[in-house]
């Protein structure tokens, strides 16, 4: 593995600064619930698996201080809204009474159900395809390997010849600066873009398939991922090529019916409105950030999990996967 | 007239810097064509509308200096190969030997043309309307008013509520820069989003039209603009809302039949790699980075022209309009 995002070491966990990547590849040590939490908001982590994981340890970092449980909990919980993978670690740890080696076990957990994601995921790709993705799913968006990129690897490890068009993914260029970087590491061929440039290469039939991560599945299937997937789905579907989604089972919340019931999160406009510190628009105008968008369970052609991969109707196959039965 | 992207001051042109919007306006002088076409290469000025107009002056500083009028019109024609109007203000200025007064006068022409598209296209918005647009087409991009911003000023003259939702436009960041400077100079709301966003506005219901600017309009409809365009006219045709381009009939290219035949300009780079001075992926990372992107005539609703709103079939309306009839 080529990439660490996650380590624990010396009683401590040590996050990779994702905010530094592709500049530098340094560790933030967090010592307590509290500087995990901060880590999730500021976005040293990032990616619903990962995010999910970091939280773990930080429920184990609190048992370790004697700091109180539920509190850190609450704090973890109310880091990001949006992916469910926060709340589902955090309830788990609860579960387990903050045991570090639970946060251990789901790492462990984490990495071998994305090559198990890499593995079914990897079977939709022809011998030779180029592959669309945006944001990051990859091993940084997770305890390692990834989801969407665990797909790629997967696909390459099998002797396919895959080529990758990233997103660059405003506004946190979480493509160029992560995907890009971390394709790179790997020696896998990828190609940047701007957003803006996705339709145009999908008129001129670039593209085989779009892999995408997921930051919460509801019950029916619509999907939460990074802002700018739905336009990727449209696109997808307008050209007739598959759009899929790879994330594994704990990113499904069968608690919330529909995409209209998962909560948006709205960002800084800074973020919109500065790059690495260059102001990039004037100052005084009004900016919209939503971070997520929502992709109807119509336009997704499969959900690859680490339990199979699952097609529509989503309803049933997201109930009987999440609820422990595999379905291929 | 709140913004003055091109002015003959002292026997010279004077270009504002829109490379340096929104940080300041300041102007560079051009007293040879070649000035001139070094200006439109680097991008100091930039719209279909004005590097045809700029060219044009810049044809009359060749004349004025005892230059090569053949020479500077080959220079001037290849500074940038997409959009049509260069090639069309070059010619206009070969016959009519590089008079000064023929330059004034498409200038003067591009201005009342614009006023002339502005109150066509106001016509097909509400009482109150939010407008999305991508790029720049406005004052900066013309010789002042805009194209499809001339249809949001012409509409909020004549006093309807109109709203406008503006695209960043990466990688150049023209909407960013350019059209929310612009439009907060004239106190028109403004609102702006990454390209990114676009879609989950649509899927929200939030726009009533999309208008842009063109670069060049085959002679079936097919319409070359900024790279995203295509992106957003997908959109708006799998969300219903009516997908306006609002241009001069210099934009139409009778000689040229469809999109495919439409030359796309690929540019450096280091416009998708740097920000700014910024550098926002790994180094030696594969990059694309076509400039224009080509919107068949299917997906368009209608083209807003100086010669009235022409509709489909657009070999029809387009021909009729170009050869000089008018066409409502």
């Amino acid at each position: 593995m080529s990439v660490e995002p996650i380590r624990w070491r010396d009683d401590a966990l040590e996050l990779l600064d994702q905010r530094r990547l592709p500049r530098e590849a340094v560790y933030v040590t967090c010592r307590s619930a509290s500087e995990v939490a901060a880590a999730i908001r500021d976005m040293v982590v990032r990616g619903a698996p990962a995010i999910g994981v970091a939280a773990a340890f930080g429920m184990a970092l609190a048992v370790r201080r004697g700091d109180s449980l539920d509190a850190a909990a609450n704090e973890l919980r109310s880091a990001r809204p949006t992916a469910i993978n926060l709340a589902w670690a955090v309830d788990r740890m609860l579960r387990a009474r903050g045991n570090l080696a639970e946060a251990q076990a789901m790492f462990r957990e984490d990495v071998e159900g994305n090559h198990r994601i890499g593995r079914f995921g990897a079977e939709l790709l022809g011998r030779s395809a180029t592959v669309l993705t945006h944001c990051n799913a990859g091993a940084l968006a997770t305890a390692g390997y990834g989801t969407a990129l665990g797909v790629i690897r997967s696909a390459v490890e099998q002797g396919k010849e895959i080529a990758v068009f990233a997103d660059e993914t405003r506004p946190y260029l979480q493509g160029a600066r992560l995907t890009a970087w971390e394709l790179q590491q790997d020696g896998i061929d990828v190609t940047l873009i701007t957003d803006s440039m996705a339709g145009h290469f999908f008129q001129q039939r670039k593209f085989d398939a779009v892999f995408v991560g997921a930051d919460r599945i509801a019950a029916n299937g619509d999907t939460a991922n990074k802002i700018g997937t739905y336009t990727l789905a449209v696109l997808a579907n307008a050209h007739q090529i598959p759009f899929y989604v790879a994330a594994p089972i704990s990113t499904v919340d069968l608690a919330t019916p529909n995409g209209a019931a998962i909560p948006i999160e709205e960002r800084s406009a800074r973020e919109v409105t500065e790059i690495g510190g260059t102001r990039i628009a004037p100052e005084g105008v009004a900016v919209r950030h939503p971070a997520f968008d929502v992709t109807p369970a119509r336009l997704i052609t499969a959900i690859v999990t680490d339990r199979g991969v699952l097609r529509a109707p989503y309803e049933q196959s997201l109930r009987r996967s999440a609820s422990g039965d595999t379905d291929r």
